[in-house]
């Protein structure tokens, strides 16, 4: 331990992502004291500067952060990131993630680092990084089996039962707008910035047109060059077109993949919440809806309890 | 006619795309007796430069083409080209393109730039500038009704019953490979230079899986991602992997667009023949194969002769 005293009243919490890193003080029953972010996120940072990029957050959260364990998840984990922690394979216990933590000490710092997850399927290899430890928060929902959304820019479905994950399958939907919106022929006619109404009437008909037809996809996509050369489509509407046939293939593609009736929770914030929503909505399901950023919080303040059980039990 | 003299036996024709020019000089069968290309393309260019542009290219091709009439198809005929030829709403006959065609002329040219063809359905409004050209050079195969395949950035897929456009689509096949290759999460597993071969088998597996389930795209692009990461894919066997599941994907979809046992052309040139007329095989059609610059010189020298036809009505 490095001479470190540890309290174990609070916890630091770190969702450290691909472009961002955002650091709570969390009081001894989870809940935020303060909260510390940036845009340094894991892909511009290297060896030493990991630690000290995350001290001076803890410091900016004041005394009370200061020596208090610290849990991490998302590319901070990478190879790249501060320190690996391989990947579990599913199917996986979501309260073992801290059982296949990987430990990072410093001159201030004592942390964990959870590992994400990893499908080793010939057909469909697939990898999460972050996703899982807002499944392990929303794994305290008991009981609950079905498929959870983790929309976003690789947008995650994951079929959960009872704190197991399954299986799961990353979607490009987040990426592929972006990309169709600043880089290829769309970019004359979306608006990337566009903010989307999740009851706008352009929005709406996309989305039910991608539920319907989700193999059209490659082919409607290009509707959104043509509805701004022939009918005048604005820019703002053009991106809520692209915004809705995304979401509704997306959506609709995973649908197809569990019986009807499976429940269905929805992990999100921002704008994407009200947008995949109603999206379920047009498909005839109802979603609970739970915030991404409490269930991160909640999932390593989780992990910092099993971890203390851990400790007791070594 | 501004004192030119226009020489019926020739025809200079004119595939001036969005970032290509090809000029060739054919003779009064329509051969090619020489050809001038360039990556001049429409986007680049404007107002007096069209007219500079071309005049150096048909210099290029010597004397004999001086003073011959030009026929153009493609961006050239778009808002911003040299003169828009306003696109001809479906159903078309492939025969009254010229009909529709502007002209332009200037100190040493006297030509003809074809017009598009939109497609004016509320649902998914497309257009196309340049493959019509191909399909009036396909439309002297006499006596063809069914689907036409013209792969490139954005693939086109064209109902025709003999000698009329029915109905397309685009599809941003293409475009999307390189936009996933260069630009997204997977262009640090990809090696977009790749060159695909349509008997790989990381290719056909690829081409298979988009055909069976074209409505999982979204899903299964990610695992390109997931199978360099977890098993090791190679840069070059993640772009056959990429190629294969976005061509399976299209002609997956587009198929299920049309009755089985529906007659299929390939209008295609370059590495994208092979590899649809394989990914067809695949799904068990025999298409017919046509070479794409063939079609667009045939359709260019076919309007020429119908233009002439016009002056001599006229």
């Amino acid at each position: 331990m490095i001479g470190l005293v540890v309290d174990g009243a609070f916890t630091v919490a770190v969702d450290w992502g691909t472009s961002s890193l955002r650091v709570w003080l969390l009081d001894s029953a989870g809940a935020p004291l303060g909260e510390s972010r940036s845009a340094e996120g894991a892909d511009g940072l290297a060896g030493g500067a990991f630690e000290a990029c995350l001290t001076r957050h803890i410091e900016r959260l004041g005394s009370a952060a200061r020596g208090v364990r610290v849990v991490m998840c998302g590319m901070v984990g990478a190879r790249n990131g501060w320190r690996e922690a391989p990947y579990m394979p599913i199917p996986a216990r979501l309260d073992e993630l801290p059982r296949h933590a990987m430990r990072v000490a410093g001159a201030g710092v004592e942390a964990l680092i959870l590992p994400g997850l990893v499908r080793n399927h010939a057909d469909a290899p697939d990898v999460m990084r972050g996703e899982e430890t807002q499944l392990l928060g929303f794994s305290a929902v008991p009981g609950f089996s079905g498929l959870v959304c983790l929309p976003g820019t690789h947008c995650k479905w994951v079929r959960v039962r009872e704190g197991v994950v399954e299986d799961f399958s990353s979607a490009m939907t987040g990426e592929i707008f972006r990309l169709l919106a600043q880089h290829s022929v769309l970019r004359h006619v979306v608006d990337p910035q566009a903010r989307i109404a999740a009851d706008d009437p352009v929005f709406l008909r996309a989305a039910a047109a991608g539920l319907a037809r989700p193999e059209a996809l490659l082919h409607t996509l290009f509707s959104v060059r043509g509805a701004a050369l022939v009918a005048g489509l604005s820019a703002s509407a053009a991106a809520a077109r692209l915004s809705g046939l995304l979401i509704g293939t997306d959506t609709g593609a995973a649908l197809r993949e569990v019986p009807p009736g499976t429940p269905v929770s929805l992990i999100a914030s921002g704008p994407f919440a009200a947008l995949y929503e109603r999206v379920f909505g047009l498909a005839g399901v109802r979603p609970r809806v739970f915030d991404a950023d409490e269930m991160v919080r909640a999932g390593l303040f989780r992990a910092a309890r099993l971890w203390d059980e851990m400790e007791l039990r070594a």
